[in-house]
C-alpha cells in the first residue's frame, strides 16, 4: 500500500537511487490554486545539507508538476509530480548488497521480497519522503483557503525539552503561532527556544564527533480546524494522524492531547467542561487535544511524535549477512546525528494530507 | 469509514441502544473453521458485569451468525454476524437529547451530522466494540493456525504499574506467554501480577465511590509472527496497529518497541545487532519491537496503549446544551470508575485484525 | 469483494438458505428521511410469487433496518438490514451436494474455495439480490430529493419487443415516464405495452408447460440526472452502470445510447450536436445516452441489459458429478421459466446505488 | 477515480499536451522480470501514425520507467513509468478554448470541474491511453507465467464482419491462436482475415476522403484462464471486463459469450453441458463464456466490445460555446477515420489489468 487517503489520495513511488521519486495526488478538487514556490520552499526545508549539523547528502530537489496542473491551477485529474533522483552514488553502497544493517529494513525488506534494491536503502529510505512533501505542500495550499494551519516543532532532543506553550492550546490564536514559526524558521533545530536550540545542537554537534546518533520528538499543533472533520469508528481523527506519523520512517510513538499523561489522571482532571467563550462553544481545558469521538470540537489540535535514533552510526556493530553469518560491520558512507529536524516538514506534510483528506469526506456527512 | 482492513474488511454497524450492532468480515479466506465457543468466551471478556468494580451494565451480548459459515466452515463469503442490544433502556437517556456531557462525543456527532442517536452515545459508544471482539475472535482462529498469538495485559492503573517480563520481548515462548495469560484471567484488572492486581483494584474501589474515573495503559504483545507481515511506507505494521488502537475509544497514544524512551536514546543504545540464535536471524536486543521499516523481523512485538479516563463521572460539571447555553450537568445512569480492563479483548482483537489482514497481504508480495 | 461503491458503499451478505441476508450501507448521508413502506413496496416487487407466470418460491422478505435509522432519519452510521430467509428447504437439496447443475456457478464456486454451500445456490443464488433491492429502495430515497427516477423495462422476451419511446431518450419528461411505469405494473411481465404484455405471457407459459426458460432484455431509462455526474477515466458513469448491470446474475451484455448499433454507424450521423433548448445546453440527438466521456450531460440516460435465460431447466442434462463421473441430471425443486421480469426492480436498484455514489463524489469536483 | 484495481493498482495520469502522461502500478508482486523491448513494442501497436489509414499525429512514446524495477526485475515497491508528450501543438486547439465540440466530453469536463484543459481534450483524451498501454504490458508478462494469452481482434468496421472460430471458443488451443495473432499484424485494419481486411481498408479509406468516421467492434478471446478467477457478487471477472472495456473512450457496449443473443436464446439451447475431456472437466458448449456465476470455469473467455464512431469529423457541425451561443464548428486539426485498430492494444491492456488484479485475489480465497 503505497496510497495514503480516501478521498485525497497521495502515491507515492521510487527508490533512494533510482531513476526518481515522486506522487500521484488523486482527488485533489479542481480549481485550487497552485503555489509553486510554496513547494519549492517546504522541499528545501526537508532537504539534507542544511546545516553542518543535520546533514551530509546534497539533494536538490526539483519537483517537476507532469500533470493535472494547467496554468497554475489543478484540473481535478491526478497531479503527478517527480524529483529526479540526482545525486546518485550506487557504488557506495556495493558492501550492503549482501548484509543487513541493525535496525535497518535492509533485512526484513529482502525477506518479504526476495529481492532489494540495497542502494542506500532503496523504497525504505527516508529519502521518499521527499514525494510526501511535495504532497503536502498541496494539500497546505488547500488548508490555506480555511485558514488552517499546521505547524511542527522539535521538542525534544536528548534530555533537552521545550513546551508547546500551553495559551495555543487552549485558543486558535494564528498570530501567535506564526510567531512561533518565525522563531522556529531561525532554530538550527526547529525549536523555537533560543537556549533549547543551542542546548541541543551542542548535544548533536556532540554525537557527530562521536558518530553516534539521537532521537527525539515532534509536537505538533494544528490551529483553525474547523468542527466536524473526522470519521467515527476506523477512520477517527486521531487515528488516521496516528497512522500518517507511524508511517514515517524512525517513528516509534504518537500521542494526543494529554496522551501518555492520560494513564495516571482521573475523570475529574482529564475532563474538558464546555464553555461559552466568544459566543461559541468552547471547552474550559483542551485534555482531548481539540478530538472528541474521533473527530475535532473546534478546539487547538495538538499531538507529539516520537523519533527512534538513525540506525547509521559510525562504529562497528555485529551483524549478519545474507547467508546468516555473522560478522562485523562498519558503516560507511553519509552521517547524520539527528533526523529529527528534518522530519518536521515531513510532519506537517502528513498532517496536511490527513486533514484534507478527512476535510474532503466530511462534504458529504449530510444531504 | 466504518471499514477496517484491505483483504480482511470488518465492516461494524449499530448504535448503543438500537435494535442491534454487529459486524460483516469480508475477504476470510474458505475453509477456516469456526469455534463458536471461542466467540462466545471472547464476548464473555468484553462484557460489563463481570465483577462489582468494572461495570454496571447487564448486556448478554450472544453473537449470532448469520451468513458466511456452513457446517462450522467459512465459505469465502463475508461472514455477518449480529449482537441483539437487550439492555436497551432508552428513557435513561432523555436527559440527554439537548445536551453534551464534557470529553464525550454528542457535542461532535452533533455539529457533524446535525442529528444524533443520543441514547448512550449511539454510535460513539464504546458498546460498538463488542461487534469488534467478534470479529476478533474470528481472525484469532485464523492466527492459532499460524501459531500467532496476541496477547494484552493492564499495565498500569494510577500510579500501579507492571512490567512485561523482558525475556518476552526477546524471544518467542508461547508456554511463557499461556502461563501470563493464565494469571491474568484470574485477576480482576486483568494485570498478571497479584500485587499490582490488589493495588489497582483498591484504587479502583476508591475511585468508584467517589464517582470518579481513571485512565490506564494496556501493553500487548505478539508472539509467533512470521518475517516479512507489514506493507512498507503507508501499510506499516506498526501504523496499521496505531490506527487500530486509536480507533479504540479513550485511546490517547500508542508506542511500540522502545517508543517515548526511544526520544531520548542514542543509536549506539538503541540499535539491535542481528545475531544467529538456533540457526535463525534474530537480534540481540529488542528495542525495534520486532518491527523494521514496517515489516515484522520475527522477533516478538510488543506495543503500549494509553487511555484516557471514562468521562462518565458522577459528579456536576460545567457544560452546554444544545442552545449554548451554559449548564451545570449531573450524569445520571451508569458509573464505571475503569475500561482498561475490559478494553483488554477489545486491544487483542483489533490487534488481531491488523495480523490477519496484514497476513493475507503479504500472500501476493511476491510472483 | 462484496462491496459496491466508493463513497455510498453497499456491502451484501447471504446466502439463499443460510438464516439471513443483509447489507451494511455505509457512507449514506446523515439526515435522509427513511420511509419504510417504499422499502417494502420495491421487495414485493422483487419478490417471487407474484403470479402464475415468474415464481414458485415463496418469501415474504421482510426487512428489518437494524443500525443506521433513528426517528425514521438516517444518522450517517452504518444501515444494516436483514432480511430472515424464512422459506428454507434445505432437504430439497441433497441431491446439489455432489454435483454440477450446467450453467450454473456450482462448479466454479466448488473449485475457487474448496466449500461449497450448495443449498440453493448458496452465495450465488439470484436470492441475494433481494438486500440489493433494499438497498436501492433507499438510495431511491436519496435521488428522489433530487427528481432523478430510473426506470427500467422489460423490452424483450424471445421475440417479443418493446421500445423505448425515442421522446424519452431526448427530453427530461417526469410525467410522461411516470405514465409508462404505471402501465408496466400493471403487466405481468413489466412491459409498459399491452399487445407484447400478451405475446410475452403467451410465450412464457408455452416455456412453463415444456419446463423451458428463456432469456430477455431489460431498457432503462434515468430521468432528471443533473450535469457532471461520473468520474472521469476509471469512474466514468457508463462503466459504473456496466459493473453494476454485469453484477446481477445471468446478465451477459451492457450498452448505452447507441450501444452496439453504434459499430455500424459513421461519425456524421451518431455525432449529436449541441442546441440550445429552453435556455438549456440540449442535443438535437442522443446517441451518446446522455453520457459524455462518462460524464453526465443532462440528457436522459438509456441502456440496455442482456439475460441470458435461467439455466434451471425440466428436461434431463448431460453434467459431471465432484468426483468427476458424467451422468445425467434432473433438475428437481422450483421451476421459473423467466427471471427478466422480476429483474427489473434489481436493474432498478443497481442504477440507484451507482447514481447516488456518483452524485457524492462529485461533490468533491470542485474547491 | 483514477485508479483501476484492487490489488493490482493502476493509477493513470496525465493530459493530451501536458508535460507527460504515465501510470504507477502499486501491488505488481517482486521479482517478475521486465522485459522492456515487449513495453516498446505494445506501445508501437498503440501508437497513431502506423499506416496512411489509422492515424496523424506523431507520437514516438518512450516508456521511461522511473521506480519500482531494478536490474530488470520488480521490487515489489510502486513501478512508475512516464511518457513525455513530444508532439505538443497547443496553439492548435486555441479555438477549442470557448467551445464544445459535439460528442465530445468537453462540455462535461467543463461543466464538472469549472475549468478546463481544452488542449487536445486534456484528460478526456484517447492519449491518455498510453499509460494503460505500458502497464497492461507488464500484466502481460505476469500471465505469460501462467501460459494465459488474451487477443483482441477487430471484427467489425462498418457492415464488414469476422468471426473469431467457434473451435477457439471450445478448446484451449494456444498455437491456433497465435497462429490468428500473426495474421492479425499483418492486417492494417487487425483483422485476421485478408478478405475482410480489404473490405475494411477500402471502407475507412473512404470515410478518410469524406472526413468522416466508422464504429466498430472488437472480439476479445483469453487462452489458458485458470479455473476459479473471479470474486463473486461485485467483483465478478465479467463485470469487472466490462467495466475495463467501458472505461476505454468510445466504448458503447460490452457481451461477453452467448451476449446479447442470449435475449432470444431458450435455457434448452443455452445451457453449456458439462462433459469430461482429456480428463478433465470442460463444457460441450460455451454460451457462458468460460464464466459462471462470475467466476472462470477453465474454459475460453470470449467477449465483445462495441466503440462508436470516433467524433472528430471534417464537416461543419451545429453546437455551441462556453457562452451558451450557437455556432457553425469546422473541427480543425487531425483526423482519423476510425479508432478500433489501435484500439486493440489497449482493450488488450485493460484484460490483462483485469485479469492480473483477479488473479492476485484469488490467492487469498483459500485457508
Amino acid at each position: 500500500m503505497n496510497t495514503f487517503g480516501q478521498l485525497f489520495r497521495v502515491t507515492t513511488f521510487g527508490e533512494s537511487h533510482g531513476a526518481a521519486i515522486g506522487a500521484v495526488i488523486d482527488g485533489c478538487p479542481a480549481g485550487l490554486k497552485i503555489d509553486l514556490a510554496l513547494i519549492a520552499k517546504e522541499m528545501a526545508r526537508r532537504r539534507p545539507g542544511q546545516s553542518t549539523i543535520t546533514t551530509s547528502r546534497e539533494e536538490t530537489d526539483e519537483v517537476e508538476i507532469i500533470a493535472g496542473v494547467y496554468q497554475n491551477r489543478t484540473l481535478g485529474s491526478p497531479i503527478a509530480l517527480i524529483i529526479r533522483n540526482k545525486d546518485q552514488r550506487p557504488a557506495d553502497y556495493e558492501w550492503l548488497k549482501n548484509s543487513y544493517r541493525p535496525s535497518h529494513a535492509d533485512f526484513t525488506y529482502e525477506k518479504k521480497y526476495g529481492i532489494r534494491d540495497y542502494r542506500g536503502g532503496g523504497r525504505a529510505s527516508a529519502r521518499t519522503t521527499a514525494a510526501v512533501v511535495a504532497a503536502g505542500a498541496i494539500a497546505q495550499q488547500y488548508l490555506a483557503q480555511f485558514k488552517v494551519i499546521s505547524a511542527a516543532f522539535v521538542s525534544q532532543l536528548g534530555k533537552s525539552k521545550w513546551d508547546l506553550p500551553s495559551e495555543l492550546k487552549l485558543v486558535n490564536a494564528p498570530n501567535e503561532l506564526k510567531k512561533l514559526i518565525a522563531k522556529r524558521e531561525k532554530s538550527l533545530v526547529r525549536c523555537p527556544d533560543n537556549i533549547a536550540t543551542k542546548a541541543m545542537t551542542a548535544y548533536l554537534t556532540e554525537l557527530q564527533a562521536e558518530g553516534n546518533t539521537c532521537g527525539g520528538k515532534i509536537t505538533t499543533i494544528i490551529n483553525g480546524m474547523p468542527i466536524g472533520i473526522g470519521e467515527p469508528i476506523f477512520g477517527k481523527l486521531s487515528a488516521q494522524l496516528s497512522a500518517a506519523m507511524l508511517s514515517i520512517n524512525a517513528v516509534h510513538g504518537f500521542e494526543f492531547g494529554s496522551g501518555f499523561d492520560a494513564v495516571s489522571m482521573t475523570g475529574k482532571t482529564h475532563n474538558d467542561a464546555f464553555v461559552i467563550k466568544n459566543k461559541q462553544v468552547q471547552t474550559a481545558t483542551n485534555n482531548s487535544g481539540g478530538i472528541l469521538g474521533g473527530i475535532s470540537n473546534g478546539m487547538p489540535i495538538y499531538f507529539n511524535v516520537a523519533f527512534k535514533p538513525i540506525a547509521t552510526i559510525k562504529t562497528e556493530q555485529l551483524t549478519v549477512n545474507s547467508k546468516n553469518k555473522p560478522y562485523n560491520q562498519k558503516a560507511s558512507g553519509r552521517h547524520d546525528p539527528c533526523a529529527v529536524p528534518r522530519a518536521v516538514p515531513i510532519v506537517e506534510a502528513m498532517t496536511n494530507l490527513v486533514l484534507v483528506d478527512l476535510m474532503l469526506q466530511n462534504k458529504t456527512a449530510r444531504i
